[in-house]
């Protein structure tokens, strides 16, 4: 067995990623060890919880996820994943309520039915950094509705709600119906949900509107839009929120407007203007390659 | 809810150890996360191994141990709570194949059933750190046959074998017949295993011998000696080695002596001399208490 083993040393020297990456795992993790001289009792109620988390994990629950959530990870992957870049838009985390069988919408019509919450017209365009309209993009939105449940948390769901796919026009614009989304808690009935707890954290996210934009040629874009004023917009359970996502609902008070733009009952409506800006794929690879290099060029190189 | 919320806050402040803990956790994960820059694809890669560590996890399997072992964390837990002291012998991990209904044995008698391995005697004194004896100091000691096999690995085991329960004399002396400790592998057919494939590292131990000492008013000494010579006492895959703890097994080529020691065919047999040094509670108490001063002090105070 030492002979095979030694071979296979041999055969598959460790890629200086690899290398790299447990090298400074295990620094760190020895570090916190250390640092907080961890009791021999703390650390097996650690290695418990690890265990919890990983047996709550099933095909359609990812409690790990949600502890890299939680613990800020997932958003600090995300931010180095995709920088921010000149005037581009900030992505954000993706959330697990996307479905691939959103509708198409055509623009000015309605991603919510009829009753599932205050009216919200969206509309704005979708630019390249130097300004130019990207007619032709793929927007992808979903949101809650006024109970602060996505359509795939009913257990009744018959087609997707809440959620649409839209296309901008030649001059990059976009404009739909939807619904002022809720804050809603992320699940508290698991070992992250009690982990939450034990620190004295609520598990709330702030209400938001998911968005996802893909044209040819350049980067898709994974983010979000939190209406200000939310409760939760400084305390995120998941901390995806960014400050130039943060946007300004304005309240139209006219029943003419509204009845114009397809509410059915008229009275006010919301409205939310806002512009994307999407990087060109060398546009975002020359950005995350600039991190890289800069985090990881003395141990590399 | 916003309320409750705020008011179970209120109620329950957050232990300062909790919070120093989980700052200095979530800071080394930030740190590791930013220093490698790692991708969202490894994220995910890394999400998915800790899924399956968890989900590998049973009543009598404990892989999220094993890795803790693997990454040097359970040796670097068990060290910090177990600082070196004067000339008290060091700790090591305990391992996951002690049990509790090893037999009795007499000083002289056998911990190993005949034909279980090369011969070997076991003597040396149990003292405290004044050199005084300690008289009634139970030593539990278990270890593999010539196979590299613990008992408990036998689908056939009826009753313990290669593992004992003696008490030290009135001069702290112990004496027992075993056998020679064979190198074994972790196991390697989960996630763990495959980890240390990828890593090109073996999952091999050296072989040890398991020694549990317990006393009144002395601090429980849970410990191994590794023989030297053993191929991987310098790569041992859970980092149980202590320089320390590196013993010399003697040749002794006298058959009239291993008859007389009652080994049954005689011939030859290796001997291992060695005293243990206990810690009394309280030289233990002011030992890990002054790790945890040295490490937390600035933090907590």
């Amino acid at each position: 067995m030492t002979e095979d083993k030694k071979a296979v040393k041999n055969a598959h020297p460790l890629p200086p990623r690899t290398q790299f990456i447990f090298h400074n795992l295990v620094t760190h993790l020895h570090k916190f060890v250390e640092e907080t001289s961890v009791t021999t009792d703390e650390w097996m109620t650690a290695i418990q919880f690890l265990t919890r988390v990983g047996q709550t994990c099933t095909d359609i629950r990812q409690e790990f996820i949600l502890l890299s959530d939680v613990l800020g990870v997932s958003a600090l992957v995300d931010a180095l994943n995709n920088p921010p870049t000149g005037n581009a838009t900030e992505s954000t985390v993706l959330g697990p309520f996307f479905t691939e069988d959103a509708a198409e919408v055509a623009i000015g019509d309605s991603i919510a039915s009829e009753g599932k919450g205050e009216y919200l017209w969206v509309q704005g365009r979708v630019l390249d950094t130097k300004g130019n309209p990207i007619s032709g993009t793929i927007l992808e939105t979903w949101e809650t509705d006024e109970n602060g449940f996505y359509d795939t948390q009913y257990a009744s769901r018959e087609k997707p709600d809440c959620r649409g796919r839209l296309r901008t026009d030649q001059d990059g614009k976009f404009a739909y119906r939807a619904v002022v989304p809720v804050a809603y808690p992320i699940p508290g009935d698991g070992p992250v949900g009690h982990l939450l707890d034990k620190l004295g954290r609520h598990n709330m996210r702030p209400n938001h509107l998911h968005m996802m934009l893909e044209a040819p040629g350049y980067h898709k874009l994974v983010t979000s839009l939190y209406p200000e004023g939310d409760e939760y917009l400084n305390s995120d359970a998941v901390f995806g929120v960014k400050k130039s996502l943060v946007v300004k609902l304005k309240t139209v008070e006219s029943d003419a407007d509204a009845r114009a733009k397809g509410f059915a009952k008229g009275g006010s409506f919301k409205l939310l203007e806002h512009d994307f800006v999407l990087l060109t794929e060398e546009e975002a690879k020359a950005a995350r390659e600039a991190v890289l290099r800069e985090k990881t060029a003395d141990a590399l190189l």
